[in-house]
């Protein structure tokens, strides 16, 4: 049912999409391949079935194509961005880039950041920052979706954080995870297929357990990581709180169930205390602890001892994180990008709006 | 059941305990502070209950009572502490003051001990960056008692995080918690009340899923925050591994399943990659981001819409990180605080042993 198409060829369409919004071809190139690495890493929920929604979002008048990104304010370790309502997608990798130089200079460095849009997944971001021999850190808020533990309203969003740390000869670790029990992409593909929850993913309106998928459109909230309290989902709240406050309070963004909707036809909640939505962005030189070769190699040894350790039955090995993301983004490269229909009207519906060849 | 004793006697035997193997003055005095403040904000398994532990781990030779504590690298913004064996209630606020200190100059400062043990609850390391209007961050690894989604192997510690963010007129926010489902201190309490677990806290030595508080005791492990993988264990086995490779694999420390046991009684790992358990400090100065009374002010805004937030039936409010600790604390200032006979009759052989007044 899904139809493959190459990534090469999503790419052209979508740097192409981002040049009919105004976007440089820098920023429209930048935008593409952030968008884009979410397909290939198996995150679809925020790749190129999010276009249109960054499209409506310039319509409504809330991102910027070619926003002057600038630093407001900054230490010799620590910047504050000013985002100028630009797509998260250029913002993110721009915040990178100031967070890898303050490391090279004074061996780490880490960037608040406000006034952006969406940055697509945290993971790409964290990345950035692998080359260079250093750790990356990556992490966003997101309008308010989760219930804290005891609440029935949603005061936070999915928030994720994204580890990446260099190894030697092995792959590089990379988590990236949303600070709830199952990120919202999950749910829309339980919605999609008509099937329930597990326990402890979302609430009802009034905060009983529940294992309907569509929860959310009636008032219900997802749960933090744990899921209920004896589980501990005050944790997953606590970690999704870290994120809001590093991401929002730190640089002057909107946080808790102030930050602004993705989609564009939600309203704006009233009295925004900040200014678009906020992300944290960390980078650690390794050489700015221990030469990067003797950590390098212990990295090996850790995840090759992880790797090979004795399984639950049924399951061939520990995963380390960012082996399944890897070996996606390797398959569809070679065989290309599934996209649902629907995803593939969307599309269509952009091509033709535009005059853009799909 | 419980007998009560008052905060400043049991920091006076606790005090001179910490003398009698050997402690300077300011070391004994740093270690009681940091262990009683277990006892105080209601982490019981990590205060005076833990006295007679340290004192067989001096005996083993695997404690030095007066470490020379150096930093054997640094940059502008980190560096990695060799502990000397030192006790670690002593060894990680000295990091935290060094953490302290690049923070003042460069605007953040990042610390990765090797060769420490354990180090008390990380809540009060993370809280000492409080006072400088400054957000401070401790974790720690710890011996292997967790085994990672679809593993049968115990290769992590419960790995605590710790994170104290300064507020205006509303006191702290402070997390600090195990990146398990549950710390072992509370699989402890149902063990002696002879209580099954909740789902997702343990599983048998082969992977299976238990509720026997005991499963521990015969080779089974405890579980990732989450419990299984549909709940979102993964994310706790990555925090999990986060904690451990920046305590330990960047400073040169022991990791996964090398990291020394606090019992002195049960044998050290073998072939031991790094030297001692592992920390990991991390201080950030608010006004390198922005000016504190503007932080301040949204921390407190932050702080009252949440703790103002609608709740699920039967519950008061939501509560804010910190504020279960900080009343339990107040409580026991005045009260005292509560010790199981167990802990008891072990302070007294200790003073029995010491000729130390208890």
């Amino acid at each position: 049912m899904d139809q493959l198409f190459s990534y090469q060829a999503l790419s052209e369409f979508s740097f192409n999409i981002f040049k009919s919004i105004g976007c440089s071809e820098d920023n429209a190139a930048v935008a593409t391949k952030v968008l884009l690495s979410a397909d290939l890493r198996g995150v679809d929920s925020h790749g190129i079935a999010r276009l249109s929604g960054y499209v409506r979002l310039w319509e409504a008048g809330r991102i910027k194509a070619n926003p002057t990104i600038a630093i407001t304010h900054e230490t010799p370790s620590t910047a504050v961005i000013d985002g100028d309502k630009g797509l998260g997608l250029v913002v993110a990798p721009a915040a990178m880039e100031v967070a890898i130089s303050k490391a090279r200079n004074v061996g780490t460095g880490w960037v608040s950041v406000k006034n952006s849009n969406h940055f697509g997944i945290a993971g790409y971001h964290a990345m950035l920052a692998l080359e260079g021999d250093m750790i990356g850190i990556a992490m966003t808020n997101a309008s308010a979706l989760v219930a804290p533990t005891f609440s029935r309203e949603r005061l936070l969003g999915t928030n994720p954080i994204a580890v990446a740390i260099p190894a030697g000869t092995e792959p590089a670790f990379v988590a990236d995870f949303a600070t709830t029990t199952a990120a919202n992409g999950k749910l829309e593909i339980l919605q999609r297929k008509n099937m329930a929850t597990p326990a402890g993913w979302v609430q009802t309106k009034d905060g009983d357990p529940s294992l309907d998928a569509n929860e959310l459109k009636s008032g219900g909230a997802l749960l933090p990581l744990g899921g209920d309290k004896e589980h501990g989902s005050h944790k997953g709240y606590m970690l999704g709180s870290i994120v809001d406050i590093f991401s929002a309070v730190l640089s002057g963004a909107n946080y808790g169930p102030w930050v602004p909707p993705f989609p564009a036809y939600v309203p704006m909640p009233e009295n925004l205390p900040g200014e678009g939505i906020g992300h944290f962005f960390g980078v650690m030189r390794i050489d700015a602890f221990r030469p990067a070769e003797d950590f390098k190699l212990h990295m090996d040894k850790w995840i090759q001892r992880f790797r090979s350790a004795q399984t639950v039955e049924g399951y061939k090995s520990v995963i380390i994180p960012g082996e399944p993301e890897r070996e996606m983004e390797a398959q569809r490269l070679g065989e290309g990008i599934p996209l649902l229909p629907a995803v593939v009207k969307d599309l269509e519906i952009l091509a033709e709006r535009f005059k853009v060849k799909f």
